[in-house]
């Protein structure tokens, strides 16, 4: 999917929200006994007209083992190509490992963007970077405290979250990079969105984390929109009931139309 | 396996080798149409008595979707208890993601040790470090030239790569934590030595990446050994004939006479 085309999406359903499915089984209603797959049907049907994007945490897939890798290419499935779709797998390693690991989310299972760690450097993140059709979603600053221990301390030209938004931007244009910025961060974010105007930012965090969908909204906003924000847990485990996909079609509404509104006040 | 246990099975072989299953399936020799599973029987069978440890790269199965996934199961059923299995998939998240990466690679896949990426900070961690009997490998200063984009930016109190090592060996023990140092890096192992004279170093970059055997062991090396070496791709891929698992012994016995004479020299 590219640039313009989420752009359109997000304007036509006047949502940028991202539904992030952090599928633990031991959290989906007991009456499913277990199948995540179906549960992701439900919720992907349920909310796909109020977000333009699905976020699948790996994580929740791996540590399943064989099933949870069978359900991770099963719920790729599941997501309509209207939607953008995230494998957030943090990965990143050096040049000719990072190679497969692009080819794991690309290709074998064909997501639409990734998410990648920095750490690395260059090398680590170049080969993600030569799938000029794909999104790449750096880290730059997380939503979570650990934050503080390293990706906030000093170097002599800025935090290292910004070193690393200042050096992987120039790596590679807003037509296939995103970075990850939490909306934790809101006092950051007003100053990341100076230092990148054009870049979308995923922005996780908004919900369980306790994010402010309006303050990071006022900061991050711009004539294309240029965020996406993730909620994963308290979209799909609104209820742990039979009306599990119900609520959460009315958890992911109810975003959307904060969304509306503040769409309204950037456009007017 | 244990820090003694390890430190028992180095002294015993006169090796601190740990051969890394970067098994590429287009790699591997043509007779074996593809089995990279009997391609890494082969190769644990032919190299066991010269190292003590194998690392399973894991892009190199997740790139192959659920075959891969389903070799990686099976690679890590043939490494025998001896060896410390360390599974490189260089994972990192906030908390309750983490979880599902340690119990995917602890529990759901059990090896003996992960290699992890310290960006998002001290609870992208904690959630590896939970488990006492299982090593936590995290990333300090890597081998590949990406290493001078972030690991090596200047804070007020060190290198990042500095901070990482000095914060993260505050937040758990020998017991349990090593940190990946790479090889190419020679002038800056031994200060890391000095920073932790007692943690375990995986030292990755000798052979393919250029590393030098003897000058690491010279600034690595303690009573206690301290240090595993890997070597990937010299070893596994030394032939594309079949012989390539007599080929990868040699290759692997050659490294161990190397260090033979390195623990004499220091242990004398």
């Amino acid at each position: 999917m590219t640039k313009s085309e989420l752009i359109q999406q997000i304007k036509e359903k006047n949502s940028y929200l991202c539904v992030g499915l952090d599928s633990a089984i031991e959290k989906i209603p007991a009456h499913l006994n277990g199948d995540v797959v179906a549960f992701n049907k439900a919720i992907i049907e349920a909310t796909a007209p109020y977000c333009v994007s699905y976020k699948v945490n790996t994580a929740f897939y791996e540590s399943r083992g064989l099933q949870g890798w069978k359900d991770l290419e099963a719920t790729l499935d599941l997501i309509p190509k209207t939607h953008l779709s995230i494998a957030d797998a943090k990965r990143g390693d050096i040049g000719n490992t990072s190679d497969q690991y692009a080819k794991a989310f690309f290709e074998t299972l064909a997501f639409d963007a990734l998410t990648v760690a920095p750490y690395m450097g260059k090398d680590s993140l170049a080969s993600f970077l030569e799938y000029k059709n794909k999104w790449t979603i750096v880290l730059g600053l997380t939503s979570n405290k650990g934050a503080e221990d390293f990706e906030m301390l000093d170097t002599p030209s800025g935090k290292v979250y910004e070193e690393v938004i200042k050096k992987v931007s120039s790596w590679a244009g807003e037509e296939q990079l995103m970075f990850v910025t939490g909306a934790t961060q809101a006092r950051q974010l007003g100053d990341i969105r100076k230092m990148i105007p054009n870049h979308f930012l995923l922005i996780p965090g908004v919900g369980a984390q306790g994010g402010s969908l309006e303050e990071i909204s006022k900061q991050c906003m711009t004539e294309d929109i240029g965020m996406l924000v993730n909620s994963s847990r308290s979209i799909i485990f609104a209820s742990s009931q039979e009306d599990f996909a119900q609520r959460a079609a009315d958890a992911a509404q109810a975003l959307q139309k904060e969304m509306t509104v503040m769409m309204q006040q950037t456009m007017k």
